[in-house]
């Protein structure tokens, strides 16, 4: 019997608790601990899992085959990563965007010293969306590439909300426009505008008296956030805030309408519907980690993207049992 | 300025025009020859390209970096593959499912010894649908995976029909039954019937005075081709036929349903809707031919799957520049 993938988890937040349920699934893997920066103790006897001050994480290098991060990408993974990277191999979801290319350097000049595979910026965008991507751009290199996201809660946007004055309460979604999504499936090429693409469904719960006009004004008028869309806002109770939206679903589609040859429309899309977010962000974490163990068990070092990966290192399976049922 | 990528086609039908056209969309690559077992002569007066006689492929060894095997699987790419990659670098879209592990093992054992690369059985089904399952399911390892074909030609049926006494021409479509995609997609995992999958709608030109009941019947009871699907015949005429059924559209769905933690539904779907199959089967060919030619280069050797091979070896950009731009 081959001896199990030993995982640890950096950060308990939705995203940890999400990786934890992944291990779960995946009869190759064991949770080893789980690594935090508050109270370990009380931690510990929520989970019921072995769990560490993030300061301890040195004692584990050899009890820990794979890290992963499940901080933010704002203040946590910038630090976190190249930290935990000289010890471990490690998995993260870092997804602002236009540090990849410093984030990538930093974390590969570390893994590279320590030996250790370092996966950076998966999940499902950055990750399957951006492989997706690339894939289609590759294949159909005349062609027109499109993301939509949602219909998703977004956090940022959320948060945003719960930020104006009179707003007790919400959430946000954001919503693909169907027209759009029509007309490039059916063979167009539209040059889209921002508030072509998505729209903002706002469902908010009004402190006690609060001026609800006053309210969609500062919202739908909102620069950067809300400006620039179609934006609605509706007014519920806490009991329906409660009820029907405190999922965290998300999604969306990456679509490129390519030509070949002698004028031929051709079409691929990749999309995801998603009832929670964080868990299949996590699941996709999961898979990574295997194949960082299994690159670093075969001599590879530094940091990798999901560009980098032959997708056969993200199953279980063997490569003939692979060619066998998948191929 | 690097030197371009130099390809080889062997066959010219269909597939391999297409993959001279996918050639003239990719800046790093030319065409350098097309290899036939026909007259070379009176290809290269069609064809305005230097063509040569198969049998003639051993005085390109230097002049070739890769060769795009555009035959069969039923006859032609057993033969051509094993032979060529003693040779050269290549490519093919060997889809004869059940022969994939005994294909896979006597290319990889030559393209070894010749220290070629060998990419085999790509294309889109086998190919990108193959990736996308392994993809789906490394990811979501808790759930139901799907595929569905069209709405396409398939040639295999459409010869069938034609050979029905009384058919003087004819076209199959393969047509994926609705209420089954929506189903799924609406998140239940049915188990379906073949019938509840796919249906069949063949378009026939009828012979002067032919029967059309009796060919009807001999259509639709046919064993392992149409009984088991739901079937419909319907007669048009040879400009009708000419006017609307005379291109090689395909497509088609990889949609996975899985479950996530808490008991989350997760749905990943990817889905092509081509215009033209031959020419996108043919873009899958030379994005995997570029992606053998660097291998190679970097010192690997060996036949190779779609599942090997990390998606940044397809795109003619740096890894730094997929990084910033798409990931």
């Amino acid at each position: 019997m081959k001896s199990l993938i030993r995982v640890g988890i950096v950060g308990y937040g939705n995203l940890g608790k999400g990786v934890q349920q992944a291990i779960a699934q995946n009869a190759d893997m064991e949770l080893a601990a789980i690594f935090t920066r508050r109270d370990p103790q009380s931690l510990a006897e929520t989970t019921g899992v072995l769990t560490e001050h993030i300061s301890a994480a040195d004692q584990y290098i050899d009890k820990i085959d794979v890290m992963i991060l499940c901080g933010g990408s704002a203040t946590d993974l910038p630090e976190q990563t190249p930290q935990l990277a000289r010890m471990f191999n490690t998995v993260d979801s870092f997804d602002t965007h236009a540090k990849i290319p410093d984030f990538f350097a930093e974390v590969n000049a570390t893994s590279l010293v320590a030996g250790t595979v370092s996966v950076i910026s998966t999940g499902w965008d950055p990750g399957l969306f951006s492989m997706n991507r690339l894939l289609m751009q590759a294949v159909l290199p005349q062609g027109e590439e499109y993301t939509f996201w949602g219909t998703g809660v977004s956090q940022g946007h959320s948060d945003v909300i719960r930020r104006v004055p009179g707003v007790k309460a919400g959430v946000q979604y954001t919503v693909p426009v169907q027209e759009a999504m029509d007309s490039i499936r059916a063979g167009e090429t539209p040059q889209l505008s921002t508030r072509e693409k998505h729209r903002r469904e706002c469902f908010v719960v009004a402190e006690e008296g609060a001026d609800r006009g006053e309210i969609t004004r500062l919202i739908v008028e909102m620069p950067n956030y809300f400006a620039d869309y179609d934006t609605t806002v509706s007014f519920i109770s806490e009991e329906e805030l409660a009820d029907k939206h405190s999922g965290m679903p998300h999604g969306g589609f990456v679509i490129r309408s390519g030509v070949t040859g002698g004028g031929s429309r051709q079409i691929a899309e990749f999309g995801l519907k998603l009832d929670s977010n964080p868990e299949f962000t996590a699941s996709v974490l999961v898979a990574y980690a295997r194949a960082a163990v299994r690159l670093n068990r075969e001599g590879n070092k530094g940091a990798k993207t999901v560009f980098d990966i032959p997708l056969g290192y993200l199953s279980p399976k063997s490569a003939e049992t692979l060619r066998r049922e998948l191929l």
